[in-house]
């Protein structure tokens, strides 16, 4: 069997650890969490690496290098899932991951390769992503023991549940010198490759999103008020989310506004107020904000127009990450090994454990074409053979960056 | 002290009572709808009445016309409220009427004069509007004893609390026989007259309003996907919220979106759902009907754009009720002896214990200027001057009524 058509098989088997009946919804330590490190690391056994899991959940399996203890090169991606998930998101990396060091021998190159799978990349259980490679790239902060899940349950509980010592998490930082970069191949939750007919893609740079709670204020009064009296915080809002399309789509940003809620919420009552999210993206930080300065303008005036009052809270904001050259160019070598002469570069609109990663070491990704760019769905799916051509491109890349 | 003085102190002390410590709270068939009861019944008993209180619990006074006996004319409105209400909805109607009959003397006319201060009208506490004017036309479903408020006690549960009998609320109706018509004073709830610096109006109908559901069906997907594959369910009401106020605004029927909501709500995916309400009125069912008509084929058109699945469910539908043209001519006459010889006519968008009573006997109204046009809100305001003419024609039309 083909080692495609392995990592295929091993995705099913992940996809029966879940804490639903009805789909896949796999949370940091959890004991689904626990099952699938075990399993990966059989995995990682069989493909010839010494395994361990580190303070944080993360598993690990190392291959020796041309001596013991040369610095590695880290190949991975993530195990948690978000609820309802499909069974590539994050999964497939890291079964690629193993597949490539299955090829390898080990002593055979001028540094070691691990093999990562993080515990929490999509921050479902705690409300705060990438939990697992903030641990490992020095980033944790002790204050997230307290953070608690739906049921109440502190991070700090569920570690020590889980085995770990909630204490020694920020332990499993790794330092800049152990480590020589690196590489996440991940379906690119995307239809471009689909679009164009290709496989494969280099990733130039994770987008950092900006997102913000927007306020509109009216008046909430009685629904016999004239067309002239009213200062409906809704329709204000709707024009605002009509700007944000047609300003964001222009510029090819993509702008989601995902929330939005009225008070006071009656049938007959004109809504005083009307809260809404907006979630921006884009290539580079500097495009984003641009976009994000002329949307405000926009969204300034529309408020001014209809005698609206305007609150702009920013809830998060995070920097691009930009993959490093030399490493874009080992990806693009690998995909160039398998035929394709002129890789596509594409930036990554989602985020990426890769964007962690990035604090303690280079990354760069490798993008895998996915069905209708489905993602965060149980329709997820992707080709074997797209699979096969993922694991000789990260071969080729492995072997690119020894050359 | 005037009689419009002595009614705007008794609107004060009437709004002491309430279930809220921060603002004007007064429900069906709570110990606050009883302590306004007994002091309407000792306002009436001083303004010369006999007294009583329905089956239904609403606070009736009489005084009696030429012989014992004579059918009546009606005079009154409610004295529950929304939460967070003012002093002046519905409230004044009921301190004008018994105003009035403070001016009659027992024999003088040739019929009853009745005052009515109904128990409910808002519906706010078991989400049924209009029941103590229902009660009174024969309108009451003994159905409704299972409806509940939000703390799951039922109607005929809170009716047994409150002294009364629930199965015998429906006797609470009155026979057309023994009524010669309704007349209300009420606030206007919107802005008309103030901004035509008029204090009185006649009204010609009452608005009957549709309510719909609108649920719009797109596709839940995360915020990477290209605008070119989104069917974003909220940018899709945005355009329908928007469509609803230009084609409204151009008619002059007010129409309000007053509820919305998203699924699944979260900040980074793209709305799948999008449920949100339409209010609908006009002067006369035609026009809302035909408003509403244009209205949907424009949420279709965009809807069919987007590839929006559409569903339209109608929560709430009611004819509009037009007074009665001989007493609207008393109205204005009574207005007229204010000394405004063409007198204002206005509909009234809000709904009111008159849509309820025209079951049973003719109805008209007459509509006070008020500040803002603001109601349902703590800022509610009238002024003295306008209450004193407000009574003036209110007692000129029992006058002409007699005429």
């Amino acid at each position: 069997m083909s080692d495609a058509l392995v990592a295929m098989q091993r995705a099913d088997e992940l996809a029966a650890f879940s804490s639903s009946a009805t789909g896949i919804d796999r949370q940091y330590l959890t004991p689904e969490h626990a099952a699938v490190n075990a399993l990966a690391a059989r995995w990682m056994t069989e493909a010839g690496m010494a395994t361990w899991q580190d303070a944080a959940g993360n598993q690990y399996g190392r291959l020796e290098g041309a001596t013991p203890g040369l610095p590695a090169l880290l190949l991975g991606s993530h195990l948690d899932s978000v609820p309802g998930a499909g069974r590539y998101d994050g999964i497939i990396g890291v079964l690629i991951a193993i597949a490539v060091v299955g090829r390898l021998s080990p002593g055979e190159l001028p540094f070691a390769v691990e093999v990562v799978a993080f515990g929490d990349e999509e921050g479902t259980r705690f409300g705060r992503t990438l939990l697992g490679s903030a641990a490992l790239a020095g980033s944790w902060d002790d204050s997230w023991g307290s953070l608690a899940d739906h049921d109440g349950i502190t991070l700090a509980e569920a570690a020590t549940a889980f085995g770990l010592d909630p204490s020694l998490i920020g332990t499993a930082r790794r330092s800049p010198g152990d480590l020589v970069g690196y590489l996440e191949a991940h379906i690119e939750q995307g239809p471009i490759l689909e679009n164009e007919d290709r496989a494969l893609a280099v990733v130039t740079s994770i987008a950092g999103a900006r997102r913000l709670l927007l306020t509109l204020t009216g008046e909430a009064r009685h629904c016999a008020t004239p067309w002239a009296l009213r200062h409906d915080a809704l329709v204000g809002a709707s024009e605002a989310i009509i700007a944000i399309e047609r300003i964001a789509k222009q510029r090819n940003s993509p702008a989601t506004v995902g929330h939005i809620s009225v008070l006071p919420d009656a049938v007959n009552v004109i809504p005083g107020v009307t809260e809404f999210s907006l979630d921006l993206r884009d290539a580079t930080d500097a495009a984003r904000d641009d976009t994000l300065a002329v949307i405000l303008d926009e969204i300034r005036s529309i408020a001014a127009a209809r005698g609206l009052g305007l609150d702009v809270h920013e809830t998060h904001a995070a920097p691009a990450t930009h993959c490093a050259p030399a490493l874009r160019e080992v990806i693009a070598a690998g995909i160039r090994s398998t035929g394709d002469a002129d890789p596509r570069e594409l930036f990554s609109v989602a985020g990426h454990d890769a964007m962690a990663v990035a604090a303690v070491t280079d990354v760069a990704m490798l993008f895998i074409r996915c069905k209708g760019g489905i993602s965060h769905s149980a329709d997820e799916s992707v080709l074997v053979d797209d699979v096969a051509l993922a694991i000789d491109a990260m071969h080729g890349a492995v072997l690119a960056m020894a050359g």
